[in-house]
């Protein structure tokens, strides 16, 4: 049983990056706690961050009969990447989209996700504790 | 310490309305999970349903200087409520928007939510489960 | 076997309200012939009209099981309450929208209606008349 | 005192054509249906199907002077022919729109009509009741 | 040398149909006017009028080696018929689009012309001696 | 003779709200200058504050015949409710918008105002002296 | 077994129409080619062409229970012939729409077509010789 | 009896800016023949050309009283005026919008005329010829 | 002490423009009002109107370290003039938008100020009265 | 001579992704049939599936000079790679857009192709088939 | 050999005009740098400004023959002058676009600009450095 | 002191790519200018061109801290790519926008640029010569 967690672009710059909207926890940080989620419950975890929307791609692919669930923050993807919708459309697994800050509350634009359709669920604004709290409802959704 | 959770139009009817999208939990199962949630971190708990607009913006007020945290799951006032957004947006306190499906998976109107700028973050698609994280995730940013 | 009759904000004012648009028969006239349209199909009728959303949403919740058929006259509710239209999607029975005037022939946000996706038929532009035949229609789809 | 019923394009092949939508009745049994009720109110009726445009026009024409009430289905004409609208603005008579199933319940496309502007009212949802439906609603105009 | 003049659907109604917008002159003073003005020129002249977009594009294609010019009133086809702008490109000589009255001081939908980018001119808002001048304006364009 | 005035959601919460845009001055604060205004121009005066969008509505159905003028801050209905819209258009004195924060210069949703259609006049970003000016411009037009 | 080739408006200039848009080829010539790859597959073949709206809408009422599967070049009916669109709804067979330019290349209108949702696939853009490849897949899809 | 003929932005230019749009005929020559024409029917003429909103506004002024009929080309500001429109609104005489080419055949935005709801009528696409049409039909709606 | 008074476009026409919309008093009237306001309060009071933008512009920059507060009518400039927001974004003082009749209830391009996001507040639909207001709330936020 | 056949992101999931939607041939499948019917026409073929924009991109590049034609089936890429519509527009063959299913019976957002513009012609919705088919079309506009 | 330098409206201001926005450097300082630029280059140069769109269209016209290139600021003009970008148009040097800061990160409507089509390129965001590039690009591109 | 110039996908055919478009200079000549500009002003140069949106993410990245400044010509990810816009908020240096011809020249699509709201500034249409301003234009933000 495996949690898949996936970051997209510019989320290894996390911490050095806006702090101010995106504050100083780093992407390590997060990660440690979701994998400790994931550990809690039992769960292998394994984590990819990726700037390339077709290693997004790939590492969705290969989760299909891998993982149990995916946990995907995809970053300013979110908001074009249509075959990322199209690679999750294609996976059976738990799906949650997950943001660090609350993204209506900043650019129009980025108010509307093409992700979003094919998610689960989403877990918006809440900064690093949503990597767990996003590990624990995929989860919950397993159980 | 406490967390106020209440809950838009229609959703006194949960479980029994459209079961294929909203599930066959109740509204009485859902507020009993919030409420042990609440309580297994030391909270005060009340709950609120109304199909009143207006019950829902003083419910809000009621909370300024009473409650620590807001979750609300408004239902369809969601999409067209700047009367609750102003409210909201009126309270100082953690403020969780919570929805129990995927709106971006139904219909084109239900992608936008004009509470959504206002809010500290936003749960939506965990059904039953998303009472409990939502209450959860608010105490997280409390603490 | 009974029918459910809702008017919306402001038809407490038919027949005094700019009745180049609305004409001079007033709400009781109307509900009489619905009534009687009603009585003489065999069916119970019951009545309310209001000025609060809330109001019209437990109405209808309150039809689940009692009444066969709702007509309702949404009145402006018509193209904004996306709590009505849920609320008249969580109802099984018969649903028939009914307007005084031809919303279409007046002012262009009048031409979209919020609630007519999740209904059984629309009647518009008859006046006082459409009462009775909507009262007529739901009795002959239930037939 | 005569009333016209006009169908437009592909009512023809009603009672065969996506029954799931438009039903099995067939549109013979809806204009019989409709000459029933003309003739109960002491009516002459006259009835024209066409899945030509220009056929439609003129017979709105012809209508001017000879009928008091026509009732049309312009079908799919309805979201595009301002042409047949503008015949219908030239005609005096009471005008009723008819439609057997809820367009506002199907493409987003069908949820608006261009000829509703320039008729007297609309009946949508009720089937091949709704024909008759429709001849009671102009004579009762007329009346 | 030949100028054919087309009228489009129901201005075979000219001078009965809502006279307030389009005077009460027929079709027959306008079609006498521009038939002098082409003799006064020394041109044949020719007339068609009708409600049948295909009757409408096969005389523009009849015109092609027969006619030097045509005047065109396309009626409400103005703003839907994109055939007829098809056929109208597909005719070298010099086209003019009449219209009897300002359509753009009409309903909103009337501001927007499919046929004005494929014609060489328009003319809109002089009624009756519209028809004189368009055939005045093509001869001057053929001289 | 008299002037109601009306205020809408949230607005019982003015001078603890967001002060940065409303300021400090409180409800009574306002509610106490029109009072005045309208007592040293020898008009009665009535205030009502309610957040319920029903109430509002039947506060104008009141007015009618009752009193000469109505001031209306309708807060967040002023971009969405047709229903108080509808109630005004069928009162039939004077009406003035009011707002104490110019809704231009903040959130693009903020500009269009469904109710100004159907008012005398507007009176915007004055803060608590638009009270006072308000009742003077409805005393004006009653003059 | 039968397939039937249907060309809409202005097809009937091909040849001589704006040849540096839609070649040379003569609509004699493509309907030749499709005529010979029916007969290679050993189907009948029949042709209509029409500047008719209404006459091609019957074309396919006919084709229902007699051919097999229809290839269709709507023209300019592409963008707006709604009715055209249900016909081919109500029709089970096999249908390919076809286009001998790439519309997408052209004018903006060009892009969209309100055929496409009903048809089983499209061809574009390889003039002539489309009209061989549209019965060849028609009958793949047969087969 | 006088005509004011009134050319806006750029038009001093006519004959050597972008003659493959514009001709060669100077905007001299256009003027001579609308004096000429003017002057055939008995009528004084003057011409002023500006590339000043706030001249033509005030041409427009003092024509009030003193001229029967304006003939205008707008030029640029067609598609942005709002105060040319207004001026002209208050002008009770003949107004002709006038333009050399025909803006439809042109770049999108050229589409749409604010001017166009409030002239008489308009005359477009026929280069030089227009400016003696323009007085012609100005003079015929004086008659 | 000074207040400026600035009027744009047409509004020298006003007593004998359009009346049924503006009124029948005169400029003069409005600013006779205007000045015996400033007056009563002490204040210098300028006027100008122009119809030429630049100078609405220049008269603005003008104002800026001479006037403590400018009202404007922009006339038609309000909605296309982003010269003149720019202009009164860049004058510290107050600045007060002011309109004679209610632009909400016109034309739908009325609706939409694009000086109204710089201003200080704004007041529309009390004719001339408006005028006086204007200056009194203008004084009142200065004191 | 040379034939390219490009398949972009989540094509190698074919035959396993979604097969109500995209069937359950393999990519293997439609890439023997692409390369037999290249075979057939003595045309080398060559076949990459890339889920990276930029390597669909640098294959696009290879083969100018090295390909005659390019047949590509973009995917997802499709809606939004302006990117790729550069590379094709950079590329002198033939170029032959291909997509297993008919994108306009899908979602919205899916009948819009970013790539048609700048393409030789289209084939949509013949499955597996199509595959044979664009390389017959390629060949035979190569021819 | 000459350059012409042209600044649009409340560019007069620069210095004293939202100095967070536009810096401190005055225009006297811009001009000197741009006048020193040309003279490098051994070109003429010539300066306006004008806060009238007609003077900056006349100064354009100017040009014509006379200057080899155009530098224009044109400040708030740039987002709606077609006049001005008819005049550009109409000017066959080299005419290079200059703004002060970057009207992309500010109001979504500073984001187009409609001078912009008919420019030989763009120079925004560079303050008082912009004035003395733009006049080595325009040499740059005569040379 | 370092300079990155990053060039984006297609810009590596340069000079064989549409030359009517782009010219016929290679990129090499673009980055020989730059690298020789960086030169003369003392600074380091490093050059990237990728058709991988990925990379341009990671040598943005990689720029934090290294060099002082960015030259990016997006390409036709000027357009869609929201992740290069994050990367480069997440850069603190002078970020200069680059575009070989004017992209407001040429399709719709390209005016709008969702890198410009968090660039520095932004040169286009100068060609090859673009690229030593753009080095120039950092170097003198950098002063």
């Amino acid at each position: 049983m495996k949690i898949l967690l996936l970051d997209g672009p510019n989320l290894n710059l996390l911490g050095t990056r806006e702090p101010e909207i995106y504050g100083t926890d780093t992407l390590a940080d997060c990660v440690r706690d979701a994998a400790a989620a994931a550990a809690s419950h039992g769960y292998e975890f394994e984590h990819r961050q990726s700037n390339h929307e077709g290693e997004i791609i790939e590492a969705i692919h290969a989760a299909r009969g891998t993982a149990d669930a995916i946990v995907i923050n995809p970053g300013a993807f979110t908001h074009s990447s249509y075959a990322i919708a199209d690679a999750l459309a294609a996976y059976d697994g738990v799906k949650v989209e997950l943001h660090l800050s609350n993204p209506s509350a900043r650019e129009e634009w980025r108010r509307l996700s093409v992700v979003a359709p094919v998610v689960t669920g989403t877990i918006a604004g809440f900064g690093r504790a949503g990597y767990r709290m996003a590990v624990d409802a995929a989860v919950g959704r397993l159980a």
